[in-house]
């Protein structure tokens, strides 16, 4: 069998100007980056801000197995479904991470006949834009122990600064450093560490910018620290937004690219849901929207994070709305759920997927509870049987959801009509409701305990006095009114990944709070996710590489 | 005045494709980066090798001021000369770094009149070749630790582990840091620390290497680390050789942009000759031989630095040898060698001008020494007189040395047309027989002490115990035969930035030795230089924004 790369490459690609004809992006519109890959200018991004909406369709999936369940495939799938039944679609995904490319998970461009191209590329570097949030949030990072060094004007308390370094790259080794370290040249010691890239404010304030000046006007609200006596100091007030925003023009601009069949996607901002927001831009989403009758796109691991982060913060913050919901599930991660070892996925247990589609249930329900009808896309696997079909669309029924098994992975646009055609009759049905789950004016503790029983469904949430103290201290500043973002494990529907399929009544240990004051929520640490991943025993990285004629290997 | 981005942005810039095929660059073999920047293809690189090679001419200077004397602006100005005189010239520089544009010096895109553009677009991502450059440097550290973490098979002396971290920016909070703190999750703690990216051994190992496989197999050499028995510990034991290339592969094309004047240039490759060995890649040296008749590079900071590792490194390893040799100084910088204050070098003060001549003359004998015709290139400033050029053409006659004075930051090619004459007049005359300084089987502290006496004049080095036992270890291990790459104060030919002039009879303290195994090099550390730089009292990010409508402001 063909593997993700070998189908990428044997691909002919088309000149990145004839897919941008085919979205209305004229050329003069592009800024190439090779031949197959285009950013689209911003001014041709403002000049659209008149037209009229095409419709928004969420991807989503159930809580995923360590290699995922196809979310970005069923995008792929349903945006190339919905282009060969003559409707207009575009797709916009999330830029892939260094991170899992060399750790555990691989790339982010699809797999099988349903990837956006080229591959290698898109995995890699892309065209800079991670890269450039790295250094702008670096630059911070470097400008406020500069500050310290030459004489702290500002009067930051060194114990109290809140904003850490950045890397593209899973390195436990530097979630808790020890910095300035050999005397007076290096400046003042202090405690410090590394996150991931997509897990920097600056990740969030690049995804939610409406546009330059929001950018910069957002940067500038971040908060590095606070003085001894709780005054915040902001990266305004270190001169250090508008070279943020430099560092950042021209990666704010959406990438286009193209999928195996010719689709135009949009690939911008950044991924990992668990801790971060994890959506792609608000521009490239808006400009998806404007260009396309109907827009597919992606939220990051189950609908509990991902899902639920998207709507609460991204479409809050952009007045969008979805007119349908695309729940992605596998009989093999129901299984799983249903109690079944990861070693015997493949054989065939009718029991163990009735069991698991709890979790599948209260993913469904959960996006009913946003107002969004919803679609489940089974994504076949070789192994699985007609009994176990069954079994999910029967426990579908009674919640008025239909079950389309899909087979893009194999056979590219013709293996997702079915699900097209589906999504097209929820969305000319017209019955999207879109609110979000909670409203402003709740406390900040409040949102967490809302997420926490709806859509979690923990009796409580455990929340230590010191993080607590910090929540009331957000609100005194005036922070109250912003949604939050909560960092958990993608596993489970509780901060425990052990605990699989639907658990009930458990608690949710809130670990630690921060204000990203420029990205506008409150980051709420659950359990014992790490805003800064390790690499396994044997990285993926030991297995990429160049073969004789340069071409890269081992990308998957 | 205009400032220098102001002229680059009054500039109208040709379609890269046009400089191409000005340089006989056919457009399938460019990969486009936006309209104005593009790689040229390693297929289209390797299929030049049979064509025979233009002249090469070496651009350096006298120990500079903290702004620079003019030698990429030389460079290019030379570059457009040539061929407004119908030679056809390419221009091969280095690219720069984000750490001098956001600290003091500023971007490396020229100045005035002879510039390379887009400047804002090169001076901060460019291509992205630095940021795949870190990310190789850090995926291979991350791989260490991790190493360890999991057990480390290979017996990794955590004390005796050499592979820093790096970013591309000023940070002397990460010059020394403790990591891995925090308990078992986060590893082993250890001591380690942060380089600027140019510093990196993956820097120079991209710019040495003749191509792909090349690159591979000396990524695969570098040492991490050893074992408790000394046992040397590669990139390659860790399986991450092949990742790093795969890193790379897109960055080791070289960058072709264009002068003011619409000249072709290749700009490719680490500066910092202070830090690093500091040359553009050979890569682009090779190709600009190969498409033109005269190619005109430049080596950074003085003539002791840049210039002697240009030299014995990097034309030792790619079999290079320069037909002419610029060295370019300004009466401004002499007046500075020649003990005037900074604040009064304005002012006409000829016997000030023949003391710092001191300087100028070493520089010009030692790169006699290598068997290089001189020019000298006299920089000219609106406050110079004609006594004070005057006193520097006197005292280079006894040498054989030309004095070409240069208005090319005002006048563009015009202004160094008499220098362009100047230059073919030397390579026409057939004079240049270049020659390394040292052989190589001199002994490693040989080598630094032969550059030492015959470059800087010191009267002896001052090798520790501990270090002199490190350069034995690398001898022992088979490492003898390279050559050695001096880090050391670009200000002064001594260690002691604040001896100016022409010091004698000092001395050379080294403060450490390093291996690049992959470079093919050891790195000798002399007096207080750091591999991380600082940022001032005020960067330069803190005037660097976005105007209105989005252009960026405050670059230079």
């Amino acid at each position: 069998m063909a593997t993700d790369l070998e189908i990428a490459r044997a691909a002919t690609l088309r000149p990145i100007r004839e897919i941008a004809e085919k979205a209305a992006i004229p050329e003069d519109a592009l800024e190439p980056y090779g031949r197959y890959k285009a950013k689209v200018s911003l001014d041709f991004v403002n000049a659209q801000k008149g037209r009229p909406d095409g419709a928004l369709v969420l991807v989503t999936g159930i809580n995923p197995t360590a290699a995922g369940e196809g979310k970005t495939t069923t995008t792929v799938g349903l945006g190339d479904a919905l282009n060969s039944l003559g409707t207009r679609a575009m797709i916009a995904l999330r830029e892939p991470s260094l991170g899992p490319c060399f750790g555990v998970k691989g790339g982010a461009t699809g797999g099988g006949h349903a990837q956006v191209l080229p591959m290698e590329e898109i995995n890699l570097h892309f065209t800079g834009d991670f890269h450039a949030i790295t250094a702008a949030n670096n630059l911070l990072a470097a400008m406020v122990d500069n500050h310290l060094y030459w004489g702290n004007e500002l009067g930051l308390d060194a114990r109290r600064i809140v904003w850490r370094r950045a890397v593209d790259m899973n390195d436990r080794a530097l979630r808790s450093i020890n910095a300035a370290l050999g005397g007076v040249p290096n400046g003042f010691p202090r405690e410090d560490g590394f996150d991931i890239t997509v897990a920097s404010e600056v990740m969030a304030v690049f995804c939610l910018a409406k546009d330059l000046a929001d950018l910069q006007a957002r940067l500038g609200r971040i908060i590095v620290g606070y003085s001894r006596d709780g005054r915040a100091i902001t990266a305004r007030d270190l001169k250090a937004d508008g070279a943020m925003a430099a560092l950042l023009r021209d990666a704010l601009a959406p990438n286009l690219v193209q999928t195996l069949e010719g689709s135009p996607a949009l690939v911008h901002g950044g991924p990992f849901a668990n801790i971060a927001h994890g959506c792609n831009s608000v521009i490239a989403t808006r400009l998806a929207l404007k260009l396309a009758d109907v827009v597919v796109t992606e939220a990051g691991f189950g609908a509990d994070l991902g899902a639920e982060k998207f709507l609460d913060i991204k479409c809050r913050a952009a007045g969008l709305a979805p007119k349908a919901c695309v729940v992605v599930a596998t009989t093999r991660a129901l299984k799983l759920h249903g109690g079944v070892a990861k070693s015997a996925l493949g054989t065939e247990d009718v029991a163990a997927v009735t069991r698991g589609i709890s979790n599948l249930r209260r993913h469904v329900q959960n996006m009913q509870k946003f107002g969004l009808p919803v679609v489940v896309a089974l994504n076949k696997f070789t192994g699985d049987t007609e009994a176990e079909i069954a079994a999910v669309r029967e426990a579908m029924r009674p919640l008025g959801t239909k079950v389309i098994l899909c087979t893009h992975w194999a056979d590219g646009a013709a293996g997702a009509a079915d699900l097209a055609r589906a999504v097209l009759e929820l969305i000319e049905g017209g019955s999207a409701a879109f609110e979000p789950l909670y409203q402003s004016h709740v406390s900040l503790a409040g949102k967490i305990e809302t997420v926490a029983r709806e859509i979690y469904h923990a009796a409580s949430v455990a929340i230590p006095p010191p993080v607590a103290a910090k929540l009331k201290r957000f609100e005194d500043a005036g922070f109250g009114d912003v949604p939050v973002c909560i960092a958990k494990t993608q596993y489970s529907f509780s901060a425990d990944p052990t605990l699989l399929g639907a658990p009930e009544g458990h608690v949710l240990p809130l670990r630690d709070v921060r204000l990203s004051a420029g990205a506008g929520f409150v980051v709420a640490i659950a359990g014992e996710i790490m805003t800064m991943p390790g690499l396994p025993r044997h990285p993926a990285a030991e297995g990429i590489g160049l073969d004789a004629e340069g071409r890269i290997e081992g990308l998957f």
